[in-house]
């Protein structure tokens, strides 16, 4: 496999990450998955304009343009030969001294790989709650797609040890946020709803262009509440899942619904 | 600076650490900071049992037996001829495929680095309260020593724009937590309190033996209490740290107080 790692093209066994790297050492920093499709990167600038956004948050300053930034993802497609699959931009402040507090002058470690993935996310999904953690909608890093996805990984294996696919987070105060690499909708009574930022959700750049496409509203979800919906379903830029059941709840007649399969095409 | 690393001591620019591990790209992984005294890795069973209890909770195989990892950090510090530092243990999840799922059978990457350090934390802190971020109390990980710190960065950040050392976190329903890198302890009315794990403290290993030394006992604090108490300390594996001022509450007379400087002895 072929990697960027600063500005060049190496061998992935070749790389060097220095140990003291912040995101490696803190979890400091940013990443975005994007979708590769004939070969090209998806909805490249919406995931360079959110990573943007997360470095302001963050004060990272990354140092490279949005314009050399596809070019250097292109590179790795292209020299991985990916047809269909994904790609990874990572941006980590980069190496600091002992201890928290940012340094002053940060020289960022930006990381792009690229692998092949054949199907996209469209498997009927089963989801539990989950118990395990609750998701932080009072942290500024919920908005954001930081290294920070422990929680993320806690809730995704209470699913999987139980025979379910993932799981939705709830945030502190008991609504649903989303789901542990997956926004949520819902349709209830023919509208379209999905969780409002401040109830946590990530700004998934296939949310926006879910919501754009079917004029969903965001609004708070009890995780009670899906016994009484016709349809849910999940997306991020892997694909749009259908959302079938959730705990013993059984989502409308337990089929992907009919939104769902249309939205399908738009991935 | 010869650095440990699955069994192998090398020089830091030799190191590998992969692209696709999970520490890096998902902050999976946990560390501990060990103060070196004379040469001397401190309370070092104690870091071991925090860490194993970690990795008991992330499901994460250390793969290595206490004494091996003891052996291993006594190595790091002779082979970088540390007398008064500090030693740095990193495990992760170790390398795994694409998507947050753990790897059903992990490899994980352990990291041991080390380096000097003259100074305890002793100097007096003027710590804000946080305000743009909330430690999450209903996260597991909350009591864990994880590579997620990015919350704690950010209020860090954020007291250093403003000219004060430290930032105490609140929890997601207004209680005190602890400092970014430190347990708080407080003295009302002759009792020595500090936060409930509950609230979202680490259990630091300092925190455990000051508790033992000086009979605390665990109490909410709310954050506006600062101004009626008689002095405060923060402490942590390198130091403990008179808190004199929070916002604009002078914490008693604005000077380190009895209790800590008689406690910085047992560093």
């Amino acid at each position: 496999m072929i990697v960027f790692i600063n500005g060049d093209l190496v061998a992935s066994e070749e790389v060097h990450i220095d140990p003291w790297d912040r995101g490696l050492t803190l979890g400091d920093g940013l990443f975005e998955t994007v979708r590769v499709h004939q070969g090209v990167a998806q909805r490249v600038f919406a995931h360079l304009k959110r990573l943007n956004h997360g470095a302001d948050v963050l004060d990272i300053p990354l140092g490279i343009s949005d314009e050399d930034l596809v070019h250097a993802i292109a590179m790795v497609i292209r020299e991985n030969a990916i047809e269909e699959g994904t790609a990874r931009l990572t941006v980590t402040r980069g190496v600091g001294p002992r201890g928290i507090a940012p340094p002053e002058q940060p020289t960022p470690t930006i990381i792009i790989t690229a692998e092949s993935l054949k199907e996209q996310n469209a498997e009927p999904v089963q989801a539990i709650i989950a118990t395990c953690t609750r998701r932080n909608e009072r942290s500024p890093l919920a908005g954001l797609k930081t290294l920070n996805y422990l929680d993320n990984i806690l809730a995704r294996r209470e699913a999987l040890n139980v025979g379910a696919h993932d799981a939705l987070l709830l945030n502190t105060i008991g609504a649903v946020a989303e789901a542990t690499t997956a926004n949520l909708f819902v349709a209830i009574e023919g509208q379209i709803l999905t969780p409002p930022l401040k109830d946590g959700a990530l700004p998934g750049i296939m949310r926006a262009d879910v919501m754009a496409a079917t004029g969903a509203t965001e609004q708070s979800l009890a995780p009670h509440a899906f016994g009484q919906i016709s349809e849910a379903f999940l997306t991020n830029s892997l694909g749009i899942a259908p959302l079938i059941q959730v705990d013993d709840q059984v989502i409308g007649n337990g089929e992907p619904g009919p939104v769902c399969i249309r939205l399908q095409a738009m991935v």
